[in-house]
């Protein structure tokens, strides 16, 4: 018998198997965010010149019936586009559609970025490449672009179709309701959600050193919450800025800045198959172009795409996957920056260092124990001897040392307990220049969550 | 002021940092074991002519009233011996003194291991090296010894000292209890235990080429539950054997087995400070020793004791810190063996893989993303297209494939979900011979358990 023979009961076996590989997200975001995440919503905002977005409810999940999940970012005018991918070998679809067109268009005559949630478009054959090209080609028509106008991004569960004929359908009302005004962002912004508890939107003003008289505009939008480690970090992120830049400047910027923001972030260390983040700048608030990776406009918009990346990065963390934690981990005077990062990372993804600071207990031996077992660190960069360990108080009081030089200190209890009552707890290491001893080395940082029993429930319990 | 000047403060204070290091493990093994455990405890055993061996109460926890804590294992014959330690760069006292002692007597005339549990002495500086060498020093003067006959494991809490004089004043106690029944085994092995459910004790009869007639006997044991990944595993191993093999003989075959058994096992990834396996052989059984990797015995020894250590750390994975499910993952077709490895580990280690098996969920994607995101792997091995991820049920029914060739099956959920009811499973990723496509390459594999609850209870709320 072949499959064709028998419809319905082929349909059956598709619908279970389509149910067997559906991730139960939780609701997608609505009114109900928790309290405790609520401060960090923005409540307004200043969004980059020229730039228009929509959040359409199209329901890609059939259980979804009125929140949106097809976000639309659109320019008025072409922008260059710049990107950052996975590196996972399994790319999905509308990653592998991306590269395509950046590669085509050489980041230039970029208009849009479109983005459905609730379904990844991975593993999908050439069924889901053809799905998310036909995407672009519905949002160029739209916007009145002849081809490659538009970047495709999707984020939900792997080795499922997209409904497309739905979300197609869909496109004529997401370009009808684009918008600039802070609550149409903010929609934008949720319609990108899965397991996030809250929408994550930044914007910020800024003035480059060639006209300081003139401001540009800087707005991004990211979600995130499971599968969250480099490279890259976010699963998903956009960027709009009014500001001009040439692609390769762009791409430049964008890879350098992503390297100390998204891809040093971790939830739980695993990589996703569709992370991407995406910059698109319009120029659309004047000036001279950034062309260079030379120029005095080039440094500083580095230093304020890292600085907002990062931001924009930490609210990922805020949100981990039942997250109660949010800790910085700091790795001083390593002899190299490679290692510096890896130590942090290993700190970062560590089982035991996560469930000790779930449970409110400064135990520093776990983290030494990542630190020692860190793989690929340079030689000499790790010497016991030369190793110290502090917490940082959240509240700004003084530094709680734990490890001297490799020798435990007489550790006040109680405070080590009040230290980690709060939300927020920074983990110094000083590597103290390594073998050389040599200070004012290099620094690694990471920001991470703990791991919890909800993170057990959300990733192992959704099923029953 | 100085710390001398105020005993009592200093005392209180060290008290307090005492505690906050102290890891509050489950109480000891005792015959609460749980039900589902028993049966990989053995009632009766063949063991190596010619060891001795004794598990004695000290109390090295002050909690600890009644339990053994201090376990000998002494041959009445000098014996070869050979070890492999933690690569964690904060190695242990008592790794840094059996290490010197391996060197000093280049692996020959050992005679005996001593073992605490309850504190690991890392961290501990001088003084820990101290008592560390006391211990071996004692336990040399009672078993007749110069010196360089013992070698020191510890296993517990770091950052911690031992209660050394409390430990040395039961070495005459270990020493005049020292048996070589069934018995005597058992609670040797039960005193290495910390968090462990049950004692890990294996025996067992072997034959060797080059004398057919002659019975050999090898016995081992074990001890695990957190903190468990390569490079090393187990925490503690200590195997004993009546066979005779020199020194350098002894080393490589140690060497070659912890790395298809203790080395391919992970509980929650992290590493140890104090990660020891040892293996003492004193010839009792007689017959040609083997000292070349040449002859046939050497061969036949190899599968015999990889295939024994694999058994002996399996158990270390049915007893993983609130393990529910053992999993196999098999990576076959691979173009070279150590990216095999490296993708099985990878799976081994994810956080979404591993709560998805504690979910029961049949959540290949997590896998493939767990393979495209391994790092390290060479070039053209994973290749999309190529790749097929099924589930070989432990009953010995058919296997179940889930991804052929990069497609997805139809997959029967029902199956699914009964196949994930055992607690035994088995992942066959096929990497169909990588970008050349040629099968028959190489196999690795890793035993694992999952995320639970449970886990993070064990290791996150433990001070509450």
């Amino acid at each position: 018998m072949a499959p064709s023979a028998q419809p319905t009961a082929a349909m059956a076996t598709f619908t279970r198997m389509v149910k067997g590989q559906m991730r139960c997200y939780s609701a997608p975001v609505d009114a109900a965010i928790p309290a405790s995440k609520r401060k960090y919503i923005p409540t307004s905002g200043t969004y980059p010149k020229g730039f228009f977005v929509s959040g359409t409810h199209v329901g890609v999940k059939a259980s979804n019936t009125k929140f949106p999940d097809l976000a639309l970012i659109t320019s008025e005018t072409p922008c260059s586009a710049a990107a950052v991918f996975t590196t996972n070998k399994f790319q999905a679809a509308p990653v592998q559609v991306s590269k395509k067109i950046l590669n085509a268009t050489q980041g230039q005559g970029i208009r849009s970025v479109i983005i459905n949630s609730g379904c990844a478009n991975a593993v999908t054959g050439k069924g889901g490449l053809e799905d998310a090209m036909s995407m672009a080609t519905k949002v160029d028509e739209y916007t009145g672009v002849a081809e490659n106008g538009t970047l495709v991004m999707s984020t939900g569960v792997i080795g499922q179709r997209l409904p497309i004929s739905k979300i197609l359908s869909k496109i004529p009302e997401a370009t009808s309701s684009l918008s600039s005004t802070h609550d149409a962002w903010l929609t934008t912004a949720r319609a990108i959600c899965t397991t996030d508890t809250f929408p994550k939107l930044l914007s910020q003003t800024f003035t480059l050193p060639s006209s300081p008289g003139r401001t540009y505009n800087i707005a991004g939008m990211t979600k995130g919450a499971g599968m969250i480690h480099p490279n890259m970090a976010t699963l998903l992120g956009v960027i709009a800025t009014d500001a001009p830049i040439v692609p390769s400047a762009l791409q430049s910027l964008l890879k350098t800045s992503v390297a100390r923001s998204f891809n040093a972030i971790s939830v739980d260390g695993d990589t996703s198959t569709n992370d991407t983040v995406a910059i698109l700048a319009n120029g659309a608030a004047g000036g001279a172009p950034i062309n260079s990776t030379q120029n005095d406009d080039y440094v500083v918009m580095q230093n304020i795409l890292t600085s907002f990346l990062q931001s924009l990065s930490q609210l990922v963390v805020r949100d981990g996957e039942g997250a109660t934690k949010f800790v910085t981990v700091r790795i001083q005077n390593s002899p190299d920056y490679p290692s510096a990062q890896l130590i942090a990372s290993t700190i970062a993804r560590s089982p035991l260092v996560k469930t000790a600071l779930y449970g409110r207990d400064a135990n520093w031996g776990r983290i030494l124990c990542a630190i020692g077992y860190t793989q690929g660190v340079a030689p000499g960069t790790v010497v016991p001897e030369r190793t110290s360990v502090s917490f940082k108080p959240a509240d700004g009081s003084p530094v709680l040392k734990l490890l001297v030089n490799g020798e435990p200190e007489q550790v006040d209890e109680e405070r080590a307990s009040a230290i980690l009552q709060d939300e927020d707890l920074e983990i110094i290491v000083d590597l103290g220049g390594g073998e050389k001893g040599e200070l004012g080395g290099e620094e690694g940082v990471y920001w991470f969550c703990d791991f919890s029993h909800e993170y057990v429930t959300i990733n192992g319990d959704y099923r029953t």
